[in-house]
């Protein structure tokens, strides 16, 4: 059997074909269109994905969907999303009435966690978390080898439990948020700041407010306390939301991804070190590995291929 | 079919006998030995629960035991129950050797939670959480009708989620935890707090530190600032926890329990108040409701039988 998976991106939508064990037989992509026409784009990308693998179409177990936005998995409709000009769209129904093949559809971040636990940091574990440190903090749960959505899709939106109350706000109106402290949007405040306050420090010297990003704190480090103390700051707080999940959920394992986890060991030691000091129960019965992701951007349409792999 | 369920606790160990639809056929109870007699204990227990209904054994599907502690509910053990003095003792198997018949154990809380999922609050509910309120803040979550534990059964720990970073000290070890602000311990601490803070409070006058208890507060908050105050201040944060909890797994209901959880009314209204308030993505998709559980101390043999239900 083979499985088609569709990462539905503001700009790109990215198609890989695989089989169950994730080897790849196909990839391809389209530029986004908005709107309606979003199922076509997504029809035509499949059809062309077939047709690049040359096998009959009674091969392909189906198109599994990974789309940005809110997203009811159980009636296959992208409720709302924003940046693709959608509300309320059966997006499943029309893609399966174009290309006459089952089609099932979660949200971006659900089906990246889904791809890394199948295919990538997580292969080994059955239960998992992926916490993607981006423009905000998403991620999604994987449990007994299964997506967790919560009802009607809705749950999972692990960057907002407040960790401080009263805290940073944060954009869902909420103040002390697991994303207002462990974005990379957080990250780079935070490093601005830092450096108004030390205009002694390397990364003054060397950066202006402007060309700030999630690397500066990390890239100055070892050389300037400034820099350090924020990498510490980010550290503490991200270990804070980390340990939340732990003990709520108990996984095997907690994946990082997103911009920010490409500082890899910088970030998992510490990260693993205090959790390991923090987790409910101690480590000796049920610990919990901190990784960094390893799939990139392609644990979307693996993930979503995924979720025609059924029981 | 029958269904035998059993709540071991420090002092009595309660029992029940239900039917598919949670119909009570006996109920009785014995007081609690502690270390390996446990088994004793329970099966004996299950033996008279067995008699008084007076029908065959192969028309009882099995027995479930909730008890105190760390359980291993995949393998059968009680890996560590303080309060019982036991250190990985293999109950479920002791238990079956005895009686002869399927033995499933989980924790207490756990136990109460699919209790109230089955026959309480949440039974019109797929997706619940229970959270009590006691001497800590405890719970269980049901997903799709099934008690989700965590890897080794270690997860669900919803008391152990830190919602003030750096704040009160938990009796886990960190700081800030959800049950250092939304336990019995805290509210009762906060009320003594407050009364020592205001002499001219009515809760001052006819209080002294030793009888405070978790009602305090509620009983004079109609009449007293102060107790308003206490009273304001615990819903804030129980509400801060409860919209994490609905964030992350976005449950149809939130159901409180324990000693607190008397007040009904005048903790679940301002409650729903501020969840809808703060519930990631409003109200209108996936609404998250907030009730008072319904069954008591009856929770937990009645969820434990409800562990023999299979799918």
């Amino acid at each position: 059997m083979f499985y088609i998976g569709i990462d539905v991106g503001g700009t790109t939508v990215k198609g890989i074909v695989i089989d169950k064990k994730g080897t790849c037989l196909a990839e391809d992509s389209s530029p986004t269109l908005k709107g309606e026409k979003i199922a076509e784009v997504i029809a035509t990308l499949a059809e062309r994905l077939i047709s690049t693998v040359g096998k009959p179409k009674a091969q392909f177990a189906g198109i599994g969907i990974g789309c940005a936005g809110m997203i009811d998995a159980e009636n296959g409709t992208v409720v709302f999303a924003g940046n693709l000009n959608i509300k309320s769209l059966p997006v499943a129904k029309l893609v399966e009435e174009k290309v006459k093949l089952p089609v099932k559809i979660t949200n971006d971040a659900n089906a990246a966690a889904l791809g890394e636990a199948k295919f990538g940091a997580g292969k080994n574990y059955s239960d998992s978390i992926l916490v993607t440190l981006g423009t905000g903090v998403g991620g999604g749960i994987v449990i007994g080898g299964k997506l967790f959505e919560g009802n009607k899709s809705a749950g999972a939106e692990i960057g907002h439990m407040v960790i401080e109350r009263g805290g940073n706000k944060c954009t869902c109106g909420r103040r002390g948020c697991f994303e207002a402290y462990s974005s990379a949007t957080a990250l780079i405040k935070r490093t601005k700041w830092a450096m108004e306050e030390d205009a002694g420090s390397a990364m003054w010297q060397s950066c202006t407010s402007e060309n700030v990003t999630g690397r500066t704190a990390f890239d100055y480090m070892d050389t300037d306390v400034s820099a350090r103390e924020v990498v510490d700051w980010y550290v503490k707080y991200l270990a804070c939301g980390l340990v939340n999940l732990a003990n709520v959920f108990r996984p095997q394992v907690i994946m990082l991804g997103g911009g920010i986890s490409g500082q890899g060991e910088r970030l998992t030691i510490p990260l693993q070190n205090l959790l390991n000091k923090e987790l409910f129960g101690g480590t000796a019965y049920a610990p919990v590995e901190v990784k960094t992701a390893t799939l990139g951007s392609r644990a979307g349409a693996l993930g979503a291929a995924a979720l025609l792999f059924g029981d």
